[in-house]
């Protein structure tokens, strides 16, 4: 086991019994505090460490300071796999109940440790290329019935390679950003035309994002085993649909303003080092994967994953739904892989969305489309309100954490709320 | 009439008779000349006029020297509107054949005038997001012929929306680039299982590329005259796909391995405001758009657009079809207003690919699925080859040019050689 996942290890910095930032975990984000400049952290506990301060101090060897301070985490993920583990080993270090050199120097702890209920979050890493797979095999059954009731709902490819389409990486926003229900062209099938105006099937889906850590050159693939020593790390990502939008636009190039007006990504990456114990076997793949795809040992996480809403003016969300990361059918590492195969060039600050992230029981599918099937059955609230898609005001969050031998390593939260639609005249 | 298109204007720099780049054109690129860093510029006749040098000669008025030294366009273009205009009337104007202040100093004209023939291209602006439209009815109607027999060619949404998908940034590259036949999976509709291996069906699309000229708040939509105001300018675009993966892949949500591999762009961008002249009306539009798509005038462009094969070791190229930008069902501009209709944030950078360009005759399609109809009538070529699709070494080349009162207004080439697929062994 990788010393930095001992489930034994404890920190100097306080950490409650099942917090989502135990010292196993060291996710990564962006934070500012006091308005001041953007910077490069890792949580832990109930406080953010502003790691360009340790790496000024001097502390994190030959990592150079200015990568941790650009805002974004791009440069330092450049730096590729050894320096992440390495960086991760000495944080680790240096964090230890019995490790003095940072806990008892005051000045530097002072400066290094900031509280995260003060901190602003921002998006941790420049979305470089936002791609979004479709590798949940019961969200894609689920939606082919729905959507082609006529047709066998798994269509003949989905079996043999991970479905995806490009996304749009402009409108990717941190957890926390408001969500404006999108405008947009709907046609119901008994209707005669299309009409003009609010989205009225606003929904999310409940995905986990993959961060790329590798540049790759234009026309040159990457085999499975780089693809996956090129990933930095995981975080939430929450692929706001629009449904009615959608069905109507979809054929025959997929969606495109059904996705394009929000995606909201978690603040924390939780590296793929931390995740490694959680490492298990995904659904078993038959028909056997083309060889370019094949994977020699398991490559999915048991992260368990939570779906909340909390109506306008509710005192409590509701939990509608939990799934868990481990039930997609393709792995991220063999999505990259088929990303890569055909030469596109992969970019450090690429995320690729796992696609709706669905299990097999009604209670653990990833979207309202899912959940209330289209509508039809509309779930109730804490507060005795229903749901068949998002209201206006509604507050959805989206969470994961993964568990085991007592430590949690947890993602936060990726929430937004519903603003109403612009009032608008063409 | 715009004074700067007025076809009585020569310049004083030599520009042969039918040139692309006559003082009327100025378009707008990134050059870079014996290896020094890339600085933006623009044609006339065989010279590139180094923007930045007459910026920092105090020539361009209050436009930031800085602005040409980043090498690319897009901080130029931020600027907006006003200044893409003031600038080109002040460059017109130091080129006029009457004007003496740039022509009479030897020193700056030398530093400022470079021979196009030694001057390396680069792309032209960073590409911050690519979408590709779908707005031929020619194309989409030979493409739904080829691909669903068996339905209505034309899909339902396509007389109500301009269809398109997010396309792949990071594999936009400038003309000139060779392009790595991609490997991928195919299966063909009699085989009973997928199989990987080298793309079979290689094929360009010949497109133009609408460059964006504003950035838009995400959530904020644009309405038809701020879309139109927002169009910096235009290039050619060749969107290479891959046939055979995209026929397998591409249900239900649209090309990704098939096109991601590269996309190749013009090393010119004609503005918006050079190509006045040649503003049309494009195909009739019924039924009548929705309220947020109506134009009230013209919208189409009357520039010619050519593709070209020159096999390997072949003396010369082959014309294998010919277009007109005209033929667009959808215009740019409804493009880029139903693209932010939603919401999307629009970034100056991003590039929306017109969709394949054809026109209803066989010899007017704009690639090579239509031209040979998915390879049953080959072409042939002016060496007595034959082409289905296209071979490893050959040659493709697009261009364009609308042409009127004896002025031209060249795009320039678009090529790309195609390199054997990699081998891989994954």
């Amino acid at each position: 086991m990788n010393p930095t996942n001992d489930p034994a290890l404890v920190s100097w910095v306080e950490t409650a019994q099942g917090s989502d930032f135990p010292i196993q975990n060291l996710p990564w984000g962006v934070f500012s505090f006091n308005d001041g400049p953007a910077r490069v952290g890792v949580a832990i506990g109930d406080r953010v460490v502003d790691v360009g301060v340790l790496a000024e101090a001097g502390l994190l060897g030959d990592v150079p300071a200015d990568v941790f301070a650009t805002g974004v985490l791009n440069d330092f993920v450049r730096l590729g796999p050894a320096v992440w583990s390495r960086t991760r080993a000495r944080l680790s270090e240096l964090l230890r109940a019995d490790v003095g050199r940072l806990r008892d120097d005051a000045a530097l702890r002072a400066r290094a440790l900031v509280p995260l209920a003060d901190v602003r979050l921002h998006l941790p890493i420049r979305v470089e290329g936002y791609t979004d797979f479709y590798s949940s095999r019961e969200h894609a059954t689920n939606v082919g019935r729905m959507f082609r009731p006529d047709a066998p709902a798994l269509l003949p490819n989905w079996l043999h390679l991970p479905v995806g389409y490009n996304g749009r990486a402009s409108t990717v926003v941190v957890s926390g950003t408001p969500i404006r229900r999108p405008l947009g062209q709907t046609k119901a099938p008994g209707e005669a035309a299309p009409s003009f105006g609010p989205c009225r099937r606003l929904d999310l889906e409940l995905e986990m994002a993959t961060i790329v850590g590798v540049d790759t050159e234009m026309g040159r693939p990457l085999t499975l085993e780089e693809a996956e020593r090129g990933i930095f790390g995981y975080a939430l990502l929450n692929d706001w649909s629009a449904r009615d939008i959608q069905q109507w636009e979809y054929v025959p190039l997929g969606p495109f303003q059904a996705k394009v007006f929000a995606t909201s990504m978690g603040p924390w990456i939780v590296t793929a080092e931390a995740l490694e114990p959680f490492r298990v076997e995904g659904p078993k793949q038959d028909p056997e994967p083309l060889p370019y795809l094949r994977q020699s040992k398991p490559m999915n996480y048991d992260v368990e994953l939570e779906i909340a809403i909390a109506g306008p003016g509710a005192r409590e969300e509701t939990v509608v739904g939990r799934s868990n990361f481990a039930h997609l059918y393709w792995s991220s590492a063999q999505q990259l892989v088929h990303h890569a195969i055909g030469g596109c060039a992969m970019k450090v600050g690429d995320i690729l969305g796992s696609g709706t992230i669905s299990g097999p029981s009604e209670g653990s599918f990833g979207s309202l489309l899912e959940l209330t099937w289209n509508g039809q059955r509309p779930l109730r609230l804490a507060d005795g309100a229903t749901r068949g898609f998002l209201e206006d005001g509604d507050r959805l969050t989206i969470s994961g954490r993964a568990r085991r031998d007592g430590v949690t390593i947890g993602f936060g939260a990726c929430s937004g709320v519903i603003l109403p639609a612009p009032d608008f005249r063409g």
